[in-house]
C-alpha cells in the first residue's frame, strides 16, 4: 500500500521529522512518502496561514490523487485541504488532529492536549472538536506557550522541559488520562513523555498514519454521498488548466 | 462608513445581485463596495472551490485592510476568508451565515434554512452551526435541489417556485418561525418570500451589511486577543511580497 | 425610527444613564425615549423582583406598542417582559442580556461576563445561555459581587476598580477575547474598560440599540408564528381594561 | 404535612380537577390546599399571560408562605412563580412540568409530551427543557391542537379522542415509552390514556404532589445558597406593602 | 408497600447503614427490606467488580421480583443491574446516584458530588450523567480520596473531616448549591453535613426510598415499551434454570 | 501480533462468522483467534442477557489477559466487558460499537446504524453514544425488526432484503452517508449492502480488528491512569479463586 502523507508548510525540519516518524512506524508492506509544498508559510499559525499553503498543497495532491491508496494532511487543525482532497477522492484521507482524537477516545475516556502558540490554538482546538462532535471527552488544552517555528529546535532541552511541564499538569491538576500532541512539530516526542508520565501520548503523524493502514487494510474509503459527493465541474476564471482535473 | 463586500466566487451576476441588495438597505450615511475575485470559480459548493477562491480573494482583501471600515464575506458558509481577514484587521468582518443566523435569533425562537443542492450543504450547514454552538435553534435545513450557478436564472419562475415550496415545507411541515435564505444567489427574494409565507425571511447579504453598520456605530470592532491575534511574520517560501504585508 | 428603551425598575439613576448611552450611540434619524415604570423595585436581582417590575412595566408597554419602530427591555436578564412584549407586537424587541450576546459572538470565538451579586448571578446567567442555545461560546462568568442597587454610584473609584479587577481576571486567567457589561447599571464603562484591557467591551444597553436600528433598517420584525403568534383574547377576572387590550 | 398547590389561573374548572387529582392521590397525612388568585387570567397560554397571573398569586403565595411544608405551581411551564417563590421559602417548591418530567426520567429512558395548542407550545417546552438540562430524553412534543380553555371540556369525548391520537402517535411513530400530559387541564386524563396505550402516563399535578411528599417526608428544602438566596430588602416604589414581606 | 433495597457488594456494614437509614426514613405503610447477595466483592470501585456483584444480585432479585413493590439498587453509579431488573418487572427500580441527582435537580439549578477514591469515580459519573442527559447542572465532582471499604469505619472522625473538607469546597470555590454524597457508604452523613454547610445534602439511599414510594404511592412503574420491553425467552446454554425465569 | 475475540453468547453460527470475517480481513503478521464462553445466552438483547454472558465470559478474558497483544468484544453495545477488561490489562480492548462508530466518523461526516430488534436498540445505541459524547454525528438508527438469533440464518434472501430495505431508508430518506452494522450477527454483509448502496458499510468486527493492529502497530495500550487504573486487591464472598487473579 501506498500512502502520501503532506506537511502543508514549507519547513524541511517538520518534513524530514515526519518522514523519520513515519519510517519508524509503517507497517511492513507500506510505503509512505512525506512531501511538502513548493511555496508557502514556513509553519501555520492560523486561518491565513492556512490558506497560503492549500493552493500549492493542492498542486502537490491534485496529480497524486490516483497514485496512492491514503492520504494524511499532517498539520494539527482541521485543515481545509483534509475536506478539499476527500471531495476529490475515494480513498481514505486523514488529519493529524482527528486521528489523534480518535486514537485517544480508542485507549481512555478522557484526554488532554497540549499545544503551541497561546491561547489561541485552544480556542481553535475547542471549536474545531465541538465541529467534529468530539468536544465531550477533551477535559484539558494547554498551550506551551511557544511558536510552531520554535520546534524547527525540539532537540533543544528547554523546550522540551516546557511541554513536559504542561503535559504533566494536564495528567496530574486536569486529570486527562491521555495526552494528544498538538502539533506536527511534536513528531517524536510521544516514547519520552509516555515514560515521564506513564499515560499513553499520541502524535498525529504515526495515529494518522496508522489508520490509514487500518482503513486501506479494510478495503474502506471516503463516503462520496453527501459533503464529499463528487465535485461538479465549474467555469474558473484565469486559473491553471490543473485546477480543472479535480472536477468529474 | 465605508464598508467592503466581496463575492468571492466569480460569478458576475451574483456580484451585481449583492451590490443591488446593498444599496437598496444600507444606511444613509454609508458607502458599500462589492466586489469578487480576478480569477477562481464562478461558483462555491464546497470546500475545494473554496480554497480556489480564496488566493484571489485575498488579492482583494490584503491592499484593501486599511481603506474600510467593515467587512462582509458574502459565501453563505463558513468560508476561511472570514477568518483570515479577522487575524487581518480590528474592523469588524462577518459572513453573511453567521449574519443572517445571529439576525434570525433576534426574531424568533426557532429557524429553518434554504440551501442549494442536495444533502450535502445541508450536512456542512450544520456542522458549522455545531462549531459556532448554534445548532440548537436551527430546526429545518432544507436543499432545494438546484446548484449555486442555477441561482444565476433566479429571475425564473420554475426556480422561484421550488424555493417557495421548499420555504413553505420548513414553515408547515417543520414548524420554523423564520427563515434564512441558504446561499447569496438568493439575494432578492427575501421579501417575495415573506409576502408568501408571513414569516420573517433573512438574506444574509442585507443582514450582514446591517450588523456590520450596527458595529461600527457603536465602534466596536474583532477581538484581538486570542484567535484573531495579529499574525506573526515568518518566511514566505516562493510567494508574490504582498502576502507578507499581512503580517505584523 | 422611534425605539422604546424600557429600564424595568425604578431607580431614576439607571433610567438616566441609559438615556446618556442611548443619546451618545443612536444613528442620525434615530429617536429613543427611555422610560420606566411608576411603581416597582427600585433594582431587579432576581424572579420575584422580576414579577414585581413586570405589570408597571407592562403598563407602559402595552400603550406604546403601536407609537414605536422597535423596543428595548434593559434588563441584564431574560426578563419575562421580552416575550410578552414579543406576543403583542410585530416590531422587533430585544433584551440588553441577549443582544450583548449576539453582538459578542460577532466579534471573538469567545467571551466572558462580569455580573453584579455573587454566585446567583452566574448560575442564573447560565441556565439563560442553556436556554437560548448559546452556551458553548462563554467561557467565563464572574460576579463582582455588589449589588445592582450599588451600581447607582458606579462614579466609585473603588467600585469600579472592583469590576476591572474581575474583568481583568476573565481576560487574563479564563482566557475570555472579550467581555459583556452584565447589568445596565454598569452603562457607561465600556470604552474606560476596553482602554484598560485592550479587548472589546459590550455594554447591552448600548448594543441592543445599534441592533434594533439594523433590524428596523432591514424592515425585519419579530415572527409572529410560533411562540409569539399574536395573543388569543380571553377572559381577565377582576383586572384593568387596560390589559385586555393587548389580546387580538 | 400540608402542601398548597395553585392554580394561577382563574379557571374554577381547572381548579377544582386539580383538587379532585390531589384529594384522590395524596397519602394518608398529607394536606392538600388547592387555591387559585382572586384576579387575572382563565388560561395561561404564553408568557403575557403568565405575567397576569403572577402578582395575583403572588397575593396568595406571600401570606401562605409559613403556613405550608411545601408548594406546588400548577401551570405546566416553567412559570417564573416557582423560581420568586423559591427565593422566599426554605420549604420545597415545584411547578409541575419539572415535576412530570423527572418522574418520567425514573420510568423510562425516553418519554414525549402532548400539549395544547400548536407549535407555539411545542418550541417553548423545548426551550424550558434545554433551559433544565433535560432535553436529550424528550423525543417527541405533539400539541393537540385546542386551546387551553378548551379543556374545561375535558369530559367531551371528541377532545378526549384528539388527545388520543397524539398520544398514540408519539408512542406508535415516534417511539415515545411514556407519556406526559402537558397542561394542568389534562388532569385526570392519566389513567384513561394508560390503559389504552399500555405506557405509563403521568399527570404532573399528581407527580409534583408526590415528589413533594417525597422532599418534605426525607426533610429537604430548597437550597438558600446560589440562585434561590433570600431576597435582599430593597425600596418598593407604591407598591402594596404586602410586597415588602417577601425580602429578608 | 413493601420495597426491598438490594446492596450488591458483600459488606455487612454497609447492608446496615442501608437499613438504618431506611427504618429511619421510611413511610408509615412502607416495609423496606434491605439485603445482599450471597457472594461477590466486598466493594464496587469499576466494572469488573460490578460484573461480579451481578450474577448473586440477580439470584436475589429474580425470585423476589413478583414480592415488593418496587426496588432499590443501593450502588452510587449506573449499575447494570438497574436496567436488567427493569427489564423483569413492570414495578418501579432506582439506582441511587439517579435518584439522587433528580432530587437535586427539584431543590437547586447547581448541585456538586462527593465521591470515593480518585478521578476514577469522577470521570465514570460524568460519563453516566452524559448517558442519562443529565450533565449540564452537576457543576462539581470531588473525590475524597479514600477507597470505598474505607468507607465501613465512616464513625472515625478524621475520614468524616475528609469528606467535609472536599463538601466546602464543592460549595464555595466550585460554586454548588447541593451536595450530592457519592456512595452508600457515606449513608447517614446528610444531617452533620447539611448542618455543617447550610447547603441541601443528599444521601442516595434515602432520595430513593423516598422516590419509590412516591411512584408506588402514584401507582406507577417502568415502562414495558421500549428498552425495558419484556424479555424474549431464550437458549441458555449450562446455566441454572433460575435464569430462564427472568424471560416471559 | 495476537488478537482475541471473543463473542460473549454462545451461538456457534455467530463465532464461526466471525472468524470467517476476521481470517479474511486479518494483516499478514496477525494471528486472531475467537472464542466464546462455555455457558450463557445464545443471544444478546440488552442488560439481563449482557449480565448472564459476563461472568463465563470473564472466565475465559482473565486467563487470556497476559497471551494477547489485544482484544475485541464482539457484541454490538456497551457490553460491560470491555470496560472490565480495560481494567485488567495495558493491552488495547475494543467492543465493536465503538470500533464501528469511530471508523465511521474518519470517511464521513455523518453515517446511520442499521441494528436488529425494535425501538429497543435504538434508544439503547442512541444512549451509548450520549455517553461516549459521539451522538452528534449519527443522524440515523433503523431497527430491521428481527431477533439478534434471526440472524444465524443470515443467509437466507428475505432476511437480508429486510436489512437492504432498512439501509436503504437511512441512505435515502434520513441522509446517512456511511453505514454501519448494528449486529456481531450481520458480519459479512457489508461488501453486498456496499455494492447495492454506493456507500460504506462497516463491520464492527472487522473494523475493531483492524483498528487493534493499528493500536498494537504503533505500541499504545489502554491508559492506566482514571478509569482503568490497576484493579484495587479486596475480599470476594465465596467466589472461584479465578477471580481474584485480575486484581494487582
Amino acid at each position: 500500500m501506498k500512502v502520501l502523507m503532506v506537511n502543508p508548510n514549507t519547513s524541511a525540519a517538520f518534513t524530514l521529522a515526519i518522514q523519520v516518524a513515519a519510517d519508524r512506524h509503517k507497517a511492513p508492506g507500506t510505503e509512505v512518502v512525506v512531501t511538502s509544498p513548493a511555496s508557502g508559510p514556513r509553519s501555520i499559525e492560523g486561518t491565513y496561514d492556512q490558506l497560503l499553503s492549500s493552493r500549492p498543497s493542492l498542486e502537490v495532491l491534485i496529480p497524486a490523487r490516483d497514485q496512492y491508496d491514503g492520504f494524511v494532511i499532517a498539520c494539527f487543525s482541521d485543515h481545509a485541504l483534509i475536506h478539499a482532497m476527500r471531495e476529490m477522492t475515494t480513498k481514505p484521507v486523514l488529519g493529524i488532529l482527528e486521528a489523534a482524537v480518535y486514537t485517544a477516545c480508542m485507549l481512555a475516556p478522557t484526554y488532554g492536549i497540549v499545544t503551541t502558540g497561546g491561547d489561541k490554538g485552544k480556542i481553535g482546538v475547542r471549536a474545531t472538536l465541538r465541529r467534529y462532535g468530539l468536544a465531550d471527552r477533551c477535559i484539558s488544552i494547554r498551550p506551551a506557550g511557544m511558536s510552531v517555528q520554535d520546534l524547527e529546535g525540539i532537540s533543544d532541552k528547554g523546550m522540551r522541559q516546557r511541554i513536559l511541564d504542561e503535559v504533566r499538569k494536564a495528567v496530574e491538576q486536569d486529570g486527562a488520562e491521555l495526552i494528544v500532541l498538538g502539533c506536527a512539530g511534536m513528531t517524536g516526542l510521544d516514547e519520552e513523555l509516555q515514560s515521564a508520565l506513564h499515560v499513553p501520548v499520541i502524535d498525529g503523524v504515526v495515529a494518522a498514519l496508522k489508520l490509514i493502514e487500518a482503513l486501506v487494510g479494510y478495503g474502506l474509503g471516503t463516503s462520496k454521498r453527501g459533503v464529499y459527493a463528487p465535485l461538479q465541474g465549474k467555469e474558473l476564471l484565469n486559473m491553471d488548466p490543473l485546477f480543472s482535473k479535480a472536477y468529474r
